[in-house]
């Protein structure tokens, strides 16, 4: 008899977890994503501010599964899935049959119904997002240099951020730092300690989701490194030149997205009704109703626990659902088809604010400050996949914290416009 | 009186090493390029070949020049000269004027009049340009491991390289080990180690610049190494299935250009006209006739010793032709307008074959093998400009040396194309 074929479709933490988890099981597995790589994702604002190289957090994904000989791992673009005859199709017009499917195909930002505004303030989930926002960043200050109206000039240096989570929060600390320790005295004409960094929240509180003695913390925090916090106002409009929250239009040449996701197209793929974020509804072992072969985790999946609560949309939360759909499938081919309900563990919220200073709940301790922002380091250092990136990882942070030095500050564009010259921000 | 003002245009080799030698002279210093970074491009291969990532060898140029208050550095694109009026112009219709005027443009690959093969035998020259290579060479092993057919399976995995000077000696190099080493174990159904790596000159020898005896040790080592080194046979056509070159037609999907080079148009702006390779020609002190004023320096200027050899478009004749333009200006200030020719002092050729030998002609001393690949190691993490690169140079290095891996094994993409799924490179 055949072996049982598993698909899983993304290799986030969510993808990549089922696949290690399924190491040893009586299975052929197929990794099927678009990108050649898995990307840890927490530390994409650091190459989006410069400090970290795109190739220091992310890894070639058969690179990480190359001693499991019984998975094949492909590079393709899946369009849909046939749920009838338990196949994924691929872009290139072929099909990957399955007899388990694992949707791990996360989350794009969104815009809530203003797709327009995505030119004028991109998001940040892939790599190339991250250089987009990098190149905007580093050109903002490029063009406030040759920029000879003081108005224009302030215009020009002043960042904002919408959307006060995590990765908000995390950009508006690393690039005030960007602008008021590295790029000191680099410049003649523009002053890059002039430069405003503008954070803001439709919600009244940044890091909602942590305990409020934290997200005071972090508030004042942000505030003491500089950085303009507004609560409770929501963007109305972002165009070429700006934005404007409540009654407030501000100038402004680079804005970034940090406001929103909406989960990957799984659920129509599936032909199922997504819930409002675009997710699919699972059942308690994470499959989709009637069609227990097929599990959705992660991001693009939409769980509630007994407790009320719903399953975050992080990191952990992925690892957590991949691993369990792995021994949902490993349970069923030992003939144990009794529910196993998916129980997530919330093992902590975490952020940094700056160079110095971090918040950290894990529940049974609370940590805030420079302590704070050591264990966070020496955290994310310790869930790198590779020796290599965690080896390159900390050199690129000591250096940061001995000299102020960020050693990624390349403008880099995309090969259609490699030939191109550099786009000019300036009005002129 | 005004200070004298020295506008130099280009951060590569040629004028970050004219701003350096002008340190401490009586002048303001205007540096214009349209990138932000000084690229140190004997290492470029190793990024289109995934050894090493695009921050490793790249620096923002005003970094390296800001302790240099008299200095401005300006991120923009030069579309002409007002030779009459002593100003550069600027792509945004702005002037820069000038007293001296150092021209440090460099080149640009060139195919002598077939610019269509560009699109299917992209060059070597910027950090765009070695993402895309990568891109192209990891996308080919990616879509061998999707393909049913042996044959085509066979084209995708024949890699070109046209022209054996260093840098198509260096990537052949690179490529054979990028396939039997570094990916080896990873495809289920294509073989790495069944890649062809094919090196074709139109010469009769590799590295034809070099002393003999180190050209014959270098084809032998690369044939060694699995290189089909192909000699005396001109590439005539190029198109999306392979290319042809004497009257062999290869099926190949990933074809490197490595065989000439165009200058920039410098010789345009300055209304000259250019020797066959683009250059302006220059006179003994390296301005232009009639204007002593302008310099021309690096792979863009023309220029042949008393002894009859032409200066080589080297790294090294750049930074000794952008330092002698340097002390020309710095003489005229101090009244001193005595002719003083330029000298090109030859230091050595080098260049690495794959991951164990290399050659080396220092003229004074030859070296081969892996005494000279030790050597060139060294000389080139010496010669990097940050000490952050060069740990971060020497960690992937080591890195690579003992575990065959590569630390920067990304396909990313342009901006324009990021939301599109990946390019498919199968015919399927």
């Amino acid at each position: 008899m055949a072996r049982h074929r598993v698909v899983i479709v993304g290799s986030g933490f969510g993808g990549l977890s089922a696949a290690q988890a399924l190491a040893g099981a009586d299975v052929d597995v197929t990794l099927i994503d678009r990108r050649n790589h898995h990307l840890f994702q927490p530390l994409l604002y650091q190459v989006a501010t410069a400090s970290l190289g795109t190739s220091e957090i992310a890894w070639p994904i058969r690179h990480i599964l190359r001693r499991r000989s019984e998975v094949t791992t492909l590079l393709a673009t899946v369009t849909g899935v046939d749920v009838a005859g338990k196949a994924v199709l691929l872009e290139d017009g072929s099909r990957v049959g399955y007899d388990s499917l694992i949707l791990a195909t996360g989350a794009r930002h969104a815009y809530f119904g203003h797709d327009d505004w995505e030119k004028f303030a991109p998001g940040l989930k892939t790599l190339e997002d991250a250089t987009t926002i990098r190149r905007k960043l580093l050109l903002a200050f490029e063009a406030a240099e040759r920029e000879p109206d003081p108005d224009k000039r302030q215009a020009l240096l002043t960042f904002v951020i919408i959307g006060a989570g995590p990765t908000g929060v995390e950009l508006a600390g690393a690039i005030v730092e960007l602008a008021r320790v590295t790029l000191t005295g680099e410049f003649r004409r523009a002053d890059p300690g002039k430069a405003r960094v503008v954070l803001i929240e439709a919600g009244n509180k940044v890091l909602a989701n942590f305990q409020p003695g934290l997200s005071d913390y972090t508030l004042k925090s942000l505030r003491d490194l500089g950085v303009e916090v507004i609560l409770g106002k929501p963007v109305t409009t972002i165009d070429a030149d700006g934005l404007v929250y409540g009654d407030t239009r501000l100038d402004a040449e680079c804005i970034i997205w940090a406001a929103g996701v909406e989960a990957s197209p799984a659920a129509k793929w599936l032909g199922l009704e997504p819930d409002r974020a675009g997710r699919v509804k699972v059942t308690a072992d994470l499959s989709v109703p009637e069609h227990g072969e097929i599990f959705v985790v992660g991001d693009t999946a939409s769980i509630t626990m007994p407790d009320g609560k719903p399953v975050p949309g992080v990191g952990d939360a992925a690892k957590q659902g991949g691993k369990h759909a792995a021994s949902v499938i490993r349970a069923r081919l030992a003939g144990d088809t009794a529910l196993k309900p998916f129980r997530y563990k919330h093992a902590g919220d975490l952020a940094t604010i700056g160079k110095r200073a971090a918040v950290i709940d894990f529940g049974w301790i609370r940590l805030k400050g420079w302590v704070a922002w050591w264990v966070w380091g020496i955290a994310h250092i310790y869930f790198l996949i590779d020796t290599k990136n965690r080896l390159a990882v900390a050199l690129s942070w000591l250096w940061i914290y001995l000299s102020g030095q960020r050693s990624a500050r390349l403008i880099t564009q995309g090969e259609a416009e490699a030939k191109a010259p550099i786009k000019e921000v300036t009005e002129a």
